[in-house]
């Protein structure tokens, strides 16, 4: 049985491609041909198989790995991670959802409250949004002038690099949807009693800058995707095939790991238990 | 079907017992008269009810969860947290491991680093050990004078009940192992490839010093064991007990909250989405 082709989702690795990568040449809800039962027991030995690397990472030590999801609004951010690291050992993975900057975090740099949450050797953070939102909303909606966020994008380049070169391997996903579904999700949202609690009315004066937020992920796709830090384009509409790309990008990237269980630093021959 | 009685395993709560309570009157092999087939089919009922109610407990966001794992070494700690807090939705629920105090934190309090580590509202905090290490080894080992532990006791009560008056529920428990299950998961340890780095040479040490510490468990179960903040001791040998109680015991503290879906601010006939 064929894996997924992951790398066809990864912006910068296709080998044909040198010009500019343009969101809309990917489709919302491709499948990657696959059939939905299929992908979905794909996806479950996919998760099986996360779950029992991220025992060997952990005992490891050496590396770190950091995910980092964005999307527009119901792009599935909470779902995924759900879907995707539920499951997986609490004690070895944080989450850590980063909302609007409050007082204190707007007075720091913009990496300044990033950098409290990367991981420590051994474990996963999972960033439910991140720094990019710094290059995006921040740009989208003006809150602080150009010269203050062109720069950002070297500076966030250079700091992923940082990490990488201490350890940390760094995946991000943008989970990628149409302004279509996007309705049909936020109507959903509106009218379930279950799910009405995470409707925010703010969300309909955002839809209304989807174009500049589009052109704004594209400049970040094309200007960060690097090798120390690429970003994957996820179709997000089909939440099985969005769970089997995501995992299976995760396990990819800790099985090019050499990873192994330390080696005891004692005999155990000679401990004697009583 | 009958539920567990958790309250048998609640110290201070068994309604006939006014004297001291002891360790030994606790069978660390207990299964509460279920068999395993059945007990392990109870935990995964439980387990799906965790998952459900977490789901409704972020959402209500009025009340915390701290969740205390206290053992002697091999007791299971690292498990229960994988097996009852694995499938638990991570972006509510972060797991802190305590280890031996670095520099900084001995030059604080012995409340300060914990206290960075409460839950927020709506989510879990899981502690693998907690403060309750500082009236454990740190008297055993008389890492401190007994004029700085003993005071300790009643400085944690406050501050679990300042913590249960600010929203949050605290639960503990202690995984009860007799000394020579030890012995047997210390050997395997030591003799299994995949669990050799998890074996540290002091536990050899540290097993030595059993009596002194079941006594000071003792004290602690005694003394801090409050309505706010209550202690179970939980007959950890049967994994499958040990993780139907722990689970059971959560789903009731959660059960027992009025939690609802926060009522939207807006009303949702008004809002137009193009």
């Amino acid at each position: 049985m064929s894996r997924l082709d992951t790398s066809k989702y990864c912006v910068g690795r296709e080998e044909k491609r040198k010009d500019r990568f343009r969101l809309r040449d990917v489709k919302t809800d491709d499948d990657g041909g696959l059939e939905k039962d299929a992908g979905k027991a794909a996806f479950e030995r996919a998760h099986a198989r996360l779950i029992e690397l991220q025992q060997l990472f952990y005992a490891d030590g050496r590396f770190a790995l950091c995910v980092v999801f964005q999307a527009m609004d119901t792009g599935g951010k909470d779902g995924t991670i759900r879907d995707v690291f539920g499951g997986v050992n609490p004690a070895g993975c944080r989450v850590t959802s980063f909302k609007a900057p409050n007082d204190v975090e707007l007075r720091h740099d913009f990496l300044w409250r990033i950098h409290q949450h990367t991981p420590r050797l051994g474990h996963f953070a999972v960033f439910n949004r991140s720094h990019y939102e710094d290059v995006l909303v921040a740009r989208v909606k003006k809150l602080v002038p150009s010269e203050r966020w062109k720069p950002r994008f070297e500076h966030i380049n250079t700091f992923e690099r940082m990490l990488f070169d201490e350890g940390t391997r760094i995946v991000k996903f943008l989970l990628h949807i149409s302004r279509d579904y996007q309705r049909e999700r936020l109507l959903r949202r509106l009218h379930d009693p279950a799910k009405q609690w995470k409707f925010d009315p703010q969300d309909v004066a955002e839809r209304a800058r989807w174009d500049d937020y589009q052109q704004a992920y594209e400049e970040v796709l094309n200007r960060c995707s690097t090798a120390a830090a690429p970003w994957y384009v996820v179709p997000a509409e089909h939440h099985w095939f969005r769970n089997l790309l995501v995992t299976q990008v995760l396990v990819e990237t800790i099985e090019s790991l050499p990873l192994a269980y330390p080696k005891p630093s004692f005999d155990p021959s000679r401990i004697v238990i009583d």
